[in-house]
């Protein structure tokens, strides 16, 4: 077996054998295979795609590349989301909580952000004091004691991702259907979750622009998922416009509390509360009820013992940053379209995102969100607040906004999409 | 300006700009691309190609990556051959100092083998004491003493091709047309010659298997020299069946000293006619009488002056391997194939080749053909003497060999394919 026959198998439009695929994941794995030739058979993957035989394989031999987890111990059934990533997304920091005080066990594993979608790893860092590193007995030391954890996956789940995730962010080889899928699912299939909900973004702002691919990419989700033993279903959700009103670490981090204390934006309390009654279904808790837990306290309360759990202050105030600037509407109407894509590339251009994987993130930086498509707006009154500790980074965000938004005249009828948009299991 | 939005522009199918390929080979040479990413270009480039102002540019960048020769100062018009590699093919060896001797100036820079075909420097190495690496001025001395020269490429040659060739090599991106002409032909113009004449294999020992393909690599290239100054043109030749009746690196240097001595096998003095004439007429040259210049001994003078003049020794025996093994005909009847890529493979394996560039070759391995294509053969006869210094690879030899050859009963008619199938100009 070599990389360069491997290669030109996929690259003619074939497809691979179990035994390539399982070498060649081995071999990348252990160095043998060089960064170049698994780069050159990305594009040819990219170009060319896989089969679903293809792709469960290749997820299979990324699982086996490295440690399986093991909740099997936990007294309670345990639920897992994944959030193909959107802009304002903050929705796992109220989920897990809220789950958890339903009566599931969250082991919620988590990355940073790269590019214009944030990280709830650099989320949950604004918050003085909290930790995202865990040992694995820690971890289930927080699961037992409080139901639900959010930490960094270790470096012994499906190290061939890693190496290929990175690999691929460096690439041009990230919107690929059976990559991301096999990505994905090799991580939360090694975690050892019993059940899993995927929430797959769709609109500007997310990986996937149309329903179509994303159709495709959660039916290929769920179909790994379930071929390994995880129960697990996906809802395809819109990704437009951002969710809730801000975006940024330190600023999504408040207005997650809001929920949790019951308040919040509405699409935001909606996603939150319809991945919860997912993930209580699928964990085997039909009745259990999220949005008593949410008005009644509870959900905050698991919320406060996970942070603490983890070294955070829940009441400390969380960073702001230094500067400041008002973005103003520029019509009189009905506000019909804030692009999402644009509001993540300038939340991260303000610093609230990175360019490369060693660059620190701003805790205080983002955008709050005064309007959302549909609310009627008066020309020249705030639409955005941007939030920088680096005023420099103004023109760019600003730069980034030009064209965000669309306006129809006052008292147009508007009809906004459903946050959730199809259900797949 | 960075790789991945390069990359992407590619794979979706786009044209790079001017701008796009000079800053991405300029930042490859340079080390601020890294191989993986350039190796994923490479692949998108091979599944979706480059329209000819891209390749035009691609060849352009790369010449601008390093120095470019000038033979300007030469008395002579210069005038230089490229094969794109098949099996037997030694026609560099009488060509250069045939042309030499018919007035034009030769400098051929040359390479090694890599894979079944074999490289011209060698074969040269086979003769005691003679040396691939000149300085510029030591070239431009045998240059101006002899009229020709064959010598490995200084390293200042088209850098970028360097690497980007040798990256090919392990990623499986080998077989692109836009890749392979532009990398013959940042090569050649950077050379500095005057005229080109490019011999385009065609068949189962050429890259390219089929004529189609083959002729776009031709016209491809020859758009290329023509853009740049050089007077260029290209013969399609058969490379269905090796060329001539020896394999292998000292066993090709003795047929082509039969071939300047005024014998040699029809269709190796066949094709070295048509290709120096070719030469000869692009250099303004086409009086010239290249068949007399073999009859009477200029052209032999010419190689053994060149031979010399790199510290060979013209008159020394040339390595014999330690030990030969007989492949017999199977039938009796007309032999009406013997295949080029089984022949290459099965001779690289004897040890003629190497694997890795680091290998060394053996002097001595490769294989004699005793009937060709449209010969009457006896079963039993011998067909090939295989010849090593490793005999545990006559095993993988004639392995490769199984199945290479066809019979036809006693008295079919077989009419052979023409050496030069089309002429490009």
């Amino acid at each position: 077996m070599d990389a360069i026959s491997v290669i030109r198998a996929k690259r003619d439009g074939g497809r691979l054998s179990d035994a390539q695929i399982d070498w060649i994941i081995d071999a990348y794995t252990r160095g043998e295979v060089a960064h170049e030739q698994m780069s050159a058979l990305a594009m040819a993957i990219f170009l060319t795609g896989m089969d679903r035989a293809e792709i469960a394989r290749w997820t299979a031999a990324m699982i086996a590349s490295g440690e399986r987890m093991d909740f099997s111990s936990l007294p309670r059934p345990t639920a897992d989301k994944h959030s193909t990533g959107g802009v304002g997304d903050k929705i796992t920091l109220p989920l897990a909580p809220l789950v958890a005080a339903c009566g599931a066990a969250v082991p919620q594993l988590s990355g940073r952000g790269l590019g214009h979608t944030g990280g709830t790893l650099d989320k949950l860092e604004s918050i003085p004091g909290w930790r995202a590193s865990l040992s694995n007995d820690d971890m289930l030391d927080v699961l037992r004691s409080v139901g639900s954890v959010i930490c960094a996956a270790g470096d012994g789940l499906a190290p061939a991702d890693k190496k290929l995730y990175a690999l691929r962010d460096v690439t041009g080889t990230v919107e690929s259907i059976p990559l991301i899928a096999s990505s994905i699912m090799s991580k939360k299939i090694a975690e050892g979750t019993g059940s899993l909900v995927l929430d797959v973004k769709v609109g500007s702002g997310a990986f996937m622009k149309d329903i179509d691919a994303a159709r495709e990419l959660a039916t290929t989700m769920v179909g790994l998922g379930t071929d390994h033993g995880v129960r697990t279903t996906a809802l395809l959700t819109d990704m437009a416009t951002p969710l809730g009103l801000t975006a940024g670490n330190a600023l999504e981090v408040r207005e997650s509390v809001e929920v949790l204390a019951g308040g919040g934006p509405a699409d935001v309390v909606e996603l939150t509360l319809a991945l919860a009654r997912e993930m209580l279904d699928a964990a085997g808790l039909p009745d259990a009820d999220p949005a008593k837990a949410l008005a009644d306290g509870t959900a905050m309360d698991h919320w406060r013992r996970m942070i603490t759990a983890q070294g955070g202050d829940a009441d400390a105030s969380l960073p702001v940053a230094r500067e400041q600037h008002i973005v103003t509407a520029e019509s009189t109407g009905v506000l019909t379209r804030l692009d999402a894509y644009a509001v993540g590339v300038a939340a991260w251009r303000l610093g609230a995102g990175r360019a490369r994987k060693e660059d620190p993130v701003q805790a205080g930086a983002g955008i709050e969100i005064h309007a959302k498509p549909g609310d009627q707006v008066t020309a020249g009154q705030p639409l955005l607040t941007l939030h920088t500790d680096t005023p420099a980074a103004f023109t760019y965000a600003l730069e980034a906004l030009d064209g965000a938004t669309d306006y129809a005249p006052e008292g147009t009828a508007f009809t906004s999409k459903p946050i959730v948009l199809e259900r797949i299991a």
